[in-house]
């Protein structure tokens, strides 16, 4: 029965790839079988045994990049694992498709800070594209290249303490043109903390034409360096009681700041063009690492179901019954999960970012809260001590739900679902309204009487 | 960016195809796209316009069959539409792999009693398969044949009131050998009624050995001819109080039923070996049936979400974001599960049965609850006509309900993954151990001191 | 530590009473304490043996009353079990509060039809309040006497197929007032079948001032006898199947039916300032009696758990730990569920009918929706069985489900309660504001800076 | 209609009293009106303004109870608002009972820090409570009363890392006698944190005879000063990355820890006696703290759905009517469980602890798990803002997530009270049993076939 597959199926029995629907294994090239084992073995012999490592110099050196980081990337990009995640279209692509690196994505995403290693990470793999797709050659020499390189650090800055910016129509930080400048005014929340010396520059979203009557144009994207003056840090902001420290969350206060008019992206008032492109594949990326880290969790409480110490009423905590249904469900509810995300990076692949849309959207509302959910009972499964140091779901669930909100809450996301499937109701009106007029006529054709309900 | 595909991609925007995802098309042969688009033109113009006539004609006629099945089932088998789930591999399949069928399955699914015009119908489908594998070339002809031209049909009876009988270990129906014939006494339930006379025989499982040591060795399945002397229905069994007539489902006593020794399937004490084969893909027509319901079900909210009579508080209903939300949330969980589904029947495709089982089984454990769920909340949507004649979905719930305790209630399937996941833990502790003992050498290499959280 | 009761708590150890809360018991009066006992004595000897007599005689008969249930109401009425719901400030109650009669509906509430034959089924109930509360004394004596003695029988007709009649401003049917006489044209659902030749008469909610600027004056509420001339019964309208014969559920044509205008209910648009109070206490007793309903399935579902002939695996269904859990999830819900509804009847007692507004509709909200959910996995726990006759829960399951449309769907109910709600918010803001203007204050004069956040 | 009551209705409509369920509100003495209504203002004047000091003060000296604790607890002593907790039937008690205490506690709640203002936080109440029932009076001399002034503070300690201690015959950690002395040795998790330098003793529980047939009389509890040589604190176990200093969470070393023999509580091999009667009260204090947590989270959602600042879409959050049906959810899920833990409250009052058992239990199962989630529906309400230190949201879902593991996972809950209930099955068995016995003669009296579906 087996298809031909370019690729023999034992392969795909290791533990780096039998995780992957098969329709998923057939679609791997050679290529990216190679680089999910080789993201795998990094992960598990480079990364995962170096956390308390990283926990530690994080601790004693707080907002500055840890040596070890430094140290990984290093590796990282000697072996080849640098920027897998931009797509096979793109000049600089290293050559995976959307799916392949989706694979990948889900392995870096069993250490939350593994994809950085990589140079992998939101929201640099975004920015990245958005430069790459959108920048003159200029601007990309002087922006994405260091980027690429790993040599310089971005940041992206759009919600806004003010207004409701999971609507960004709405975003009112003031852009104006002076010149040969843009000059800035106005708050912002969140992009990674500018007490992290690390950070190189900013891509800010603000207004600069709030009297458009097309609401779509009066928005600009523009490329803000971390030391421009003016900007002043209010705040870190902390997630669930977590800095995040080195890289952080900050509340921004923008007085008169003076960017160069050369450093705007794509032109003034295009901003809505450039962000409706941003974040598709940033979301699945999102996604399918929170799946490898709902895998660690899952490993985790199979650990915990399985430990002779935990006997309550003599019997493991993986004899319950309970247990081995709350873990039949999980298993489920992480491959469904798996299945949506990866028939979104996949469709992307084949039929473009616009055909991906819906199922993107549907990645985004089902994954996080998902996660958030699995890590949840990973952790009562643990009891007290899932709360605690004692393993990593703390962190990990923290990190799911900071993502159900980044990139709009999941009410946001469901509304544009929603919305759009209403506007298919009247094509089905349509084909009711077909086989109502049939049945009148079939129905007195076979001797009965038709029944109106309405 | 697309990829080569043998069909054009414009043939997957009609609506016999919109819902397939985009990998799945990509697998689909010429012979495929041909079958399901005219299984999709069968179901809207021949069947859905004539579900009245079918009502009528079940309710004037009760137990029989009525003529309007008759008359389609000629029509479908007219037009090569007959024994489409009968995969590829067997000798006598009209050329579908099971992924394939499963798209011809949801289109199906859009009216119950579809299938049945394509004798796709359960349990003849299983019958089918598991005669085809298991009979005796003598017995094919017999038996088979008829069943593969639709001039003869057939139920399953296993089920039975004495016992949990989703442990198909306890089933304890008596079968005596008694010279060339075997004697059953005992009680069944299910398995279509009896009633009904245009129904030619059971595949029945009974207890042949009950002291043999090994209990997968105790039973034993027969052909059992339903005029066979000696079988009473005791009654027929109401579903959610709908009698399902003309097939119903019975409660039987079996009292000195004797059959002739050659209507044994593959021998005495081997119905376990049979089983195992025989509901694997069963599974998968079901769920991918519900989910066709489940269509039609989300069709009807949407008209409702748009009908302009109905405007609580001045707004349509679709306009309430509540809905929006809803819909997207249906949207969503459809999708998902469609997925689910469609990659276990292409893991049994490339892989075989034995390397889908648990993803057959995560497909029963989630659609027939959901097609529950969401079937409910479309009724909800209608308010109180919601629950009355005036659409399907009264029907359409209590067959997803049935669905969830066919082939043995959701908690047994849970328990069946949920065992095999707690079966792989000690590779993962024996993981951990491996990063615990590597990251203690690390860390001091690092000069930090080594956390034990155990 | 225990508090003086006037009635000795070993009374409360007995089945009629044990689930009723502690507070609840207290506040019973001796008078109470007997009716409660009464009426279970009487559910429990009188109606539930004789369940399959009545299925069978209206099978038998149809769409007329069973002469069981005239038997079972002369029984009831000689043991003073009439009229137990009409409350202690009512010149017609037989002298309970509605906290005491509440007790009473659950225990009711076991056999679907018990509480017919104690005269205290809806749309009677909330019928005999509404005409006790807005009538003359001469359409007492016509109308209401009737009812109270059990000789007449009544419906409530106020759906509508044309409208979203949850929002009932929006109902339409046509009411002119001609001379003498008010002339009905148009639609409704609902209300019981006409069918059934024991019904007396309808009270009717219909427009006859559709162009009134005040929209809750365009309305008035009609008797109208059920031998009019000019009302067709269009069908019965089953619910998930069921016919309810002989009640069952009707679509009508209402063509010129001319009624006396002496028929008019406190007066030509007044229909809303009654129907605000009607619903209240009818609502608290559909409460406690699917609340009944669910004690009983519960009981079905211990039952199952210890049935010594279902042990899949080995084990008892009741020794799984899962279903232990379940049964404490169930146990809990249905006592949250009680509290809240007896919480609703006490708050109407004390303070009134609007002030316990909010705890009605929450009751309606949490009840009907919970009483499928928790009747549903009593069907599951007994697998297929549970979907058939073999048990009452299916017609439970349907009951309640229809319960949960009655009156409105739940979302209706959610809306109201929440639009009250988001009216409190200015009060917390203000509250917060203060918290503000102190905290300010305050930390600057412990020597920190006051961080503010907005 | 109202019924007499010592307080005037009026009082009741205040913030203090408004939410308190109609029948509680009739129970409350005039001293408990004037305590609540004491809390009330203390907490909303005294606390919550200093809450930005509070957590100043804390970040600042870390591990030693700040100077606006001691200034606080002055204060509320001074205003006879301390040790409200201890029961009527106290010698001890200021003269509440649970029902009217509990009413405090919810107001308490408001602020995770307030109770300890008034001497009412775990794990003092607990304590207090353990040593005012099963001390000697000599012991309660030395170590209750200080705890009573506020002048001394305890821990309590049974949770262990090595074993399942949510199932308490488990705990190991050893107690020998070796002449006027007890020896401890072994490993603890929680309890207070020693680093607190104003912690003075710990209860703990541990294992006194190992081999003792009878398994409730192998523990011993014992007084143990917190300046012991030999005890360690290994680390602070951090919450969900809250560290709570000043009190923390310590993983503590006992090595031949010695204790004075008269330390004893009760006598050795006594544990299970003491264990049983501490947690109930203690329980209900924690569930309405939680639910005073939720109502300030829910009054910070509904300030979010009026804030005029945020439209997405052009429209108030609030205006969103899926807020609104959230909203209308929150409401009743809360006074829902509010009345759950009341009448557990109430129950103790009357009928005493153990027949309170399972409505202790109920409460602990829901309320903890139900405030997760509604405070986490509103911090999803504040979109990205909703995890940050824009509102204490974070820090009371961290709390009440605790809480969901503190005195065991629900699940353990769950098994109790499950258990129970299966112990009542015969009981309904034989129930019906006896319907079936009397339907069976009744029905054929009635001249029908009785049908059996067994």
């Amino acid at each position: 029965m087996p298809v031909d597959m370019s690729v023999p199926p034992s392969v795909f029995e290791g533990p780096a790839f039998n995780r992957i629907p098969v329709w998923v294994q057939q679609k791997l090239s050679p290529l990216a079988v190679q680089k999910i084992q080789a993201v795998y073995d990094f992960v598990e012999n480079e990364v995962i045994p170096r956390e308390q490592i990283m926990r530690n110099q994080i601790d004693s050196r707080r907002w500055s990049t840890p040596p070890l980081m430094h140290e990984l990337r290093e590796k990282a990009k000697a072996k080849g694992l640098f920027n897998l995640f931009l797509p096979i279209h793109f000049d600089e692509s290293p050559g995976l498709t959307n799916l392949e690196y989706s694979c990948c994505a889900e392995v870096m995403g069993r250490c939350y800070w593994a994809a950085q290693t990589m140079n992998c990470h939101a929201p640099e793999t975004g920015n990245i594209e958005l430069l790459a797709k959108y920048c003159s050659e200029e601007q990309k020499e002087k922006w994405l290249k260091p980027l690429l390189e790993g040599t310089a650090s971005s940041a992206y800055s759009m919600t806004e303490p003010d207004v409701a910016s999971s609507d960004a129509t709405n975003i009112g930080i003031e852009i104006r043109r002076d010149g040969d400048e843009y000059v800035i005014n106005g708050r912002k929340l969140y992009g990674n903390c500018l007490w992290n010396k690390d950070l190189s520059f900013y891509i800010l979203m603000g207004c600069s034409d709030p009297t458009n009557e097309d609401r779509w144009k009066r928005h600009t994207m523009l490329i803000v360096p971390c030391n421009t003056p003016g900007i002043t840090q209010v705040r870190n902001l902390t997630i669930m009681g977590y800095d995040w420290a080195p890289e952080g969350h900050g509340e921004y206060l923008y007085k008169d700041v003076r960017i160069p008019a050369a450093n705007v992206i794509l032109g003034e008032g295009r901003a809505f063009e450039i962000a409706q492109g941003r974040l598709g594949p940033g979301r699945i990326h999102h996604c399918m690492r929170l799946l490898g880290q709902c895998e660690r969790a899952y490993e985790l409480a199979l650990i915990r179901c399985t430990d002779p110490r935990k006997k309550p009423r003599g019997k493991l905590i993986g004899e319950f019954d309970s247990n081995i249904e709350r873990i039949a469900q999980m298993r489920l509810e992480l491959d469904a999960a798996r299945l949506v995300v990866l028939s979104a990076a996949d469709t992307i692949d084949v039929r473009g970012n616009k055909a991906g849309k819906r199922t993107i959207a549907q990645s985004k509302i089902l994954v996080p809260i998902l996660a958030t959910k699995i890590i949840d009972e990973c952790m009562q499964m643990y009891a007290g001590q899932g709360l605690t140091q004692h393993t990593p779901l703390p962190e990990m669930w923290t990190y799911a739900r900071f993502v159900r909100v980044a990139d709009g809450p999941d009410a946001a996301h469901r509304h544009q679902v929603g919305r759009e499937e209403m506007k298919t109701a009247p094509k089905f009106q349509q084909r009711y309204e077909e086989y109502t007029a049939k049945a009148k006529i079939l129905t007195e054709q076979y001797g009965f009487k038709y029944e109106s309900f309405d």
